[in-house]
């Protein structure tokens, strides 16, 4: 298993993680909506297993964070943990350690998401807070990331960080206005058009066909991917409508059950998270 | 019937098009406020009036947004839905595309109008979602559409940018503060504004007299235009004004039992969009 | 009397008008917030004179606004009300033209102070968020206005923009944050700090000794502008300050008969109001 | 006793400061907010104590303010308190003029923390903005402050700039939605992260070893320091972590009697200031 951020496959690996949590996210914030809508008083129910998803979760995107971290530091030509090479005086790959910084502050988010369920009075709207601030570290760095590169490269990247940004700030504006289920799948729908491109950024600049990179003087090609851009971001929004529909139909028609099992337990955890809620 | 986008006719289509859906929906959330404001306990007559001419004013949009979208793909220069030349090994026509593309959001937001009344659960709020984020694309596109032009060319285009930006932005904000009547006004004035400003932009680019553009050169025109942009805003703020001042003086004189009419119907509907709003 | 926008005169006008008005609203609002906060029960009474003041408020920004655009027109080099000089087909003194659209839409401000007892449904906060577009539209109008100038030029007019930006902006969120008076006092500071920046930019560009404008090269002319500039909001800090504190003193000490009194009069209009201030 | 701003120890002295303030801060609101959590009935008796603490706070800060300014001013090289060298017709010393206004601006913080208990209507919020207003006016002189350096200088400035708005930013939207202690342990996270920063500039541009400065041309220069950045807020996330866990362990298990001693104390201040808050 080899392989580099500056490849097909580098681009590939983050794009396929930010897809699979942001399908995932999508799910798991429309069942709780609909239960929360359908069964009003019992919903308490079902939060017990939110709760036990959420330990999944967060254990997840740890190993997701470790093998970004790890991938990018013991590839073949890797840094190796080595930062300064002292003796010919030069830093040791800064960009595999860009990617690093990237992955640790996402796994910040799944080390939340545990610990929550460890401390007791750990705040449960701060695992979004991290989040968003995952996400705006990640459109820091990828903004300071492609100094000196050519001008497509340069492009697909500011499109990606366009991406990364409004996902943070959408998280950041949802801390303040919580528990609105659309401004959470709005978010949801630019961590997926981050995966996307993450790929697309893949076959501008590495295509896996083994061909050249797409000319990167070519004028014509700038205007066709923020077009592209866009066709992505419709496609998203799609998925996630569809998401929203299924998940919703399904809770409506048949789960009625699901949400209303498992009352009862951890009543007092709840309530105190509740009340924690209503701060 | 032949156009294309690079032509006083392109500028004047999406042009005409805003301009009629801005003071359409400034009559509209008028007649809406002054309704609810006159007769607050039976008002929900009124919608199922609303309800209505909803979907008229959604086939409406996906009619325009069709219109829009063909009109730039089958004119006898269009790219008649190919993307890539393969044997020149080009784009094809990648302004059209963009205009398809921006016409394509505004159409979502006409589907958005009709499937609100074909799914049950569907929430209302993602209607003007769906408006400020067909504005946000446009913004995007316009921005990423005038590469390597003129420096006058540029600048109209970016005033443009701006005026759609501050509209997608007021929509935005206007998600958090629901039912703010001068916020929606406010909104609609910038709407109105780029419609005008679209025609602005024809008669400088392509003077429908036939003779040349303006003087790219000339620095006056850019510091006239700049001027020009707030006196079109000014006279919409006027226009908004006196529709505000004659609906709601309509309403008060003589329609108050339009507004009383058609109470009790679709109740059951209403009740649960009632409790979603407050949600 | 004959003045030029491009001298001191033409700078210290507008940098009076703002001084005054800053003054005259920082007083206002502390007034209302302390007459609100020790008479809650009465201080209705008080508003019957405020809305007396509102007037002559009104015509004072509409007088301001009237001379400096009639100033703007008909100085011996304005361009009287001539936009277009077909002979020379050249634009005619596009500047005044700026200035003369600038003090417009302070005008507007005026005139919805007026409209407001005029026009009986007139929303209240349409005078705030009208104040804050005029300072938006100025900040726009600005920033288009010292294409191809020198430097410091540019540099002393950015900062201005910066001031009028801030202020505009202030106004905005104070749209939806109403009644705090902290809030209101800050994009009073913001006002007056732009008013005296006028006149920094006087004595900077046309000083008034007849000397020679400041030297545009020098570098450290920049970096004590923008000091200076600090120095001018700290000084605004401490005026609006102490406006405050005397004012409140004065209310406490003194004035209490003064808001108690003329209890009872336009109680019909006011509760309509109060019910919309609360909308 | 010697130093100057473009030295080492010119930026640790700041560094300092606000490592010490940003750590105090964070401790302070973690052990209000966990009071106010334990003891929700009678935690106004703590405030009694806190109001002495923040009378000390005024103090320190003022003193550090005072430290900063002086310095600036009347080390061998500063300009003692002249402005302008009318024999050579230069400004004397202008950077160190920027420092002072620095230090100046959060001088008025102190001074509004010791204002408050002589001035009885003083708002209290009024000291979180100030904080903000001297954060924001910091980061405006920074970004004024390079102009004409090389690049690497310029990069990590703006880097300074970057977490000093930002920490001004949440500042100012804390003032919006008072009493989120995350928010106020995010704007600590940031002022640490300033503080930490400015002793990162003092190794880069002047290593106390004696050394040059790191080579200003060589790119992976500024790689590095956009990742140890990064690096930089991870620290400060986890140092503000642990002292919220470490505090919130203290009050629970031990200091229950600190926050419930001292009731009954100063109860018609604070009833004012409470209802104030409310306003």
């Amino acid at each position: 298993f080899r392989y580099n951020m500056g490849s097909f496959r580098g681009h590939a690996l983050p794009g396929t993680f930010f897809i699979i949590m942001g399908i995932w996210w999508t799910i798991k914030c429309t069942l709780k909506y609909a239960c929360k809508k359908h069964k009003r008083t019992s919903y308490l129910g079902s939060k017990a297993l939110f709760h036990r998803i959420d330990i999944v979760e967060g254990i997840t995107i740890i190993c997701m964070a470790l093998t970004g971290m790890l991938g990018e530091q013991f590839v073949t030509e890797g840094p190796h943990l080595a930062l300064y090479n002292y003796k010919e005086g030069q830093w040791v790959q800064l960009l595999s350690w860009h990617h690093s910084t990237m992955y640790f502050f996402f796994g910040l988010v799944g080390v939340a998401n545990i610990l929550r369920f460890i401390i007791n009075s750990f705040p449960i709207s701060l695992i979004k807070l991290l989040l968003s601030n995952a996400l705006f570290v990640e459109a820091f760095i990828l903004y300071n990331h492609t100094h000196g590169r050519e001008v497509l490269d340069i492009f697909v990247h500011q499109l990606l960080v366009l991406a990364v940004f409004v996902a943070a700030l959408i998280g950041f504006l949802e801390f303040f206005v919580r528990n609105n289920v659309i401004v959470e799948l709005l978010q949801m729908t630019f961590i997926l058009l981050q995966g996307s491109w993450f790929w697309q950024i893949g076959f501008v600049l590495y295509p896996p066909s083994g061909g050249p990179a797409w000319d990167s003087m070519d004028h014509d090609n700038i205007m066709f991917l923020s077009i592209c851009f866009c066709w992505h971001y419709t496609l998203h929004i799609v998925i996630v409508g569809v998401i929203y529909a299924f998940v919703t139909w399904l809770v409506k028609s048949r789960l009625k059950r699901f949400c209303s099992s498992e009352v009862g337990l951890l009543k007092n955890t709840e309530r105190e998270q509740e009340s924690e809620e209503e701060m």
